[in-house]
């Protein structure tokens, strides 16, 4: 099968697909010194909340405060700059607050917005994300940042993913979504049968419960169900920025009657798919990339992708989709 | 229940178990540049095989190549040793093969031991472990170690872990083994079901088919079910020396009426614990500190260990289990 397909693979093996999302350079690595500043709150190491590309950094260093009625200046940028180390950009003492930083950021992105001074923010959501620590818990929020802009701070994600499956004549079978040709990001491409961003303050479960809701129609007596089966992190580099992703991973075992229906318009429909099915699909690039990590992390779980013979590269994979953000250059 | 065994536990929570062993300090941390060699192949950054303490570069740079009889030196040693990045013990072009560096480093290790060199070759084992470069497959073996050498020279090491598991009235029970009150290393603490290291040239599948007959008197037509289910990564430096180990994960459901029964003498016994019991012997350290991990990562997979309530820390216990060997700093 493998060799009547290959033309029209995107991706030769497992590893090639995980690495194009995990793509964004290792500190051990020299492209890693691409001009790239952290962003911390303070001077410990533990502080690091974001990576800025060096045109974000300029940006920020051009911006007058004035512009949008603050006077505290709000960043200080290490001096420095020649060294290889880690270059910082480091919030200034009055911002030692949620509430300082979460206002001052908006005011930024909203001032870069409406200047166009950054094509990304034309996608501008309305939707706000929760900001932590590179190192810290989802109870350690620093403050909050528009979705969009996340991007242009590289500050963390987090969400939950949901691989829905059933057994039909002992074979095992995974319900699969097909996203709506309309929707704002990758159209018309496959997803796991629910996944959704974890809202502020909000619980891990309980967003699992609420997305399984909105975009599947799965009732709580069926989504309570669904079993923790690990996290996965990773960092993807791209037009956008940067985006260091954390997804919590669940596993939901449904009855071979049950069908999924599309609810909030963000799914274009389900397909129930086979092992041979998945593995194709992820081959031919057909998955939104991350949900490709997920149903590649499935996969090796439930004992489908083997050590042995599917995949030399079994630990490297593994590896990539499980990424330390070890940015703390002590 | 925590509350009351708490004066017996060793660990506060199961991060604080992982770190134990995963403790050797990440590139990016300042403990890193503690004086440690890499040792190369040859120059290129892909061919890093080992990790050596300052200690072992001086017994290999006192070496007299004219005590084990051999002519060509072995070793060239980065010259610029107030430099901060790595330091490489480095292959000379001579042991450019399989065949002559596995005799070197033999001779090398027997004059250490027959001389008292080194305390840790006492316990001299006479078992090989194959070496493979840090980034590579189980498939690219550049030469042979004595398994205690190994620490010394910090090579990479494989093994699998099989976690054997039933349901006792719907409850998840998991058949643990206690290891034997006379083995040469943690005797009488606890031990996944089945575990073993990779022979050498011998397939993944295959080291379980036979650690599962020697270890457990496990017959084929149970042993072929046991599914892979991911590999861990980690690297621990103890007295020993440096062990960056890479364990592939089995699962194996059994029948409650199958009973493991020790066959080669290296179990003491086995007995069926309750996910209560397994979380309890966790934090009270009577697990074999690796083994700890295995059992951590199954409680994850099957949702016993949840991001919401048990751990904080979720994120980062996956993180430290799934460690990538990077040392290339190019």
């Amino acid at each position: 099968m493998m060799s009547n397909t290959s033309s029209q693979q995107k991706f030769s093996n497992y590893l090639e697909l995980v690495k194009e999302t995990n793509n964004y350079p290792y500190p051990t690595h020299k492209p890693y010194k691409q001009g790239h500043w952290l962003l911390r709150l303070n001077n410990t190491s533990n502080s690091v909340v974001g990576i800025l590309e060096l045109r974000v950094v300029e940006l920020l260093k051009e911006f007058k405060l004035s512009s949008v009625g603050f006077a505290e200046p709000v960043f200080h940028f290490s001096s420095d700059e020649l060294k290889e180390e880690n270059k910082f950009v480091t919030f200034s003492e009055f911002y030692d607050s949620y509430e300082k930083r979460t206002q001052i950021i908006k005011a930024i992105l909203t001032y870069w917005r409406d200047n166009s001074l950054h094509e990304s923010l034309k996608g501008w959501r309305n939707e706000l994300y929760p900001v932590i620590p590179y190192t810290g818990s989802l109870k350690e929020i620093v403050f909050e940042i528009e979705r969009v802009g996340s991007f242009l701070f590289g500050t963390s994600s987090f969400g939950v993913h949901l691989n829905g499956y059933t057994f039909v004549d002992g074979e095992m079978k995974m319900w699969i979504a097909r996203r709506s040709p309309t929707k704002q990001t990758w159209p018309g491409m496959l997803d796991n049968m629910v996944a959704g961003g974890i809202a502020l303050g909000e619980k891990v479960s309980t967003t699992v419960i609420r997305e399984c809701e909105e975009e599947a129609s799965i009732k709580y007596e069926i989504s309570s169900k669904a079993k923790s089966c690990g996290s996965l992190t990773y960092i993807t580099h791209s037009k956008y920025g940067i985006a260091p992703e954390t997804q919590y991973i669940y596993d939901l075992e449904l009855t071979p009657d049950f069908v999924p229906t599309p609810n909030d318009g963000e799914v274009g429909g389900f397909q129930l798919a086979s092992i041979e099915e998945l593995k194709e699909y992820l081959l031919k690039g057909e998955f939104k990339p991350n949900c490709g990590l997920i149903v590649i992390d499935f996969l090796i779980r439930h004992g489908y992708i083997k050590p042995d013979d599917d995949e030399p590269q079994y630990r490297d994979i593994l590896l990539n989709i499980h990424r330390a953000f070890e940015f703390n250059f002590e």
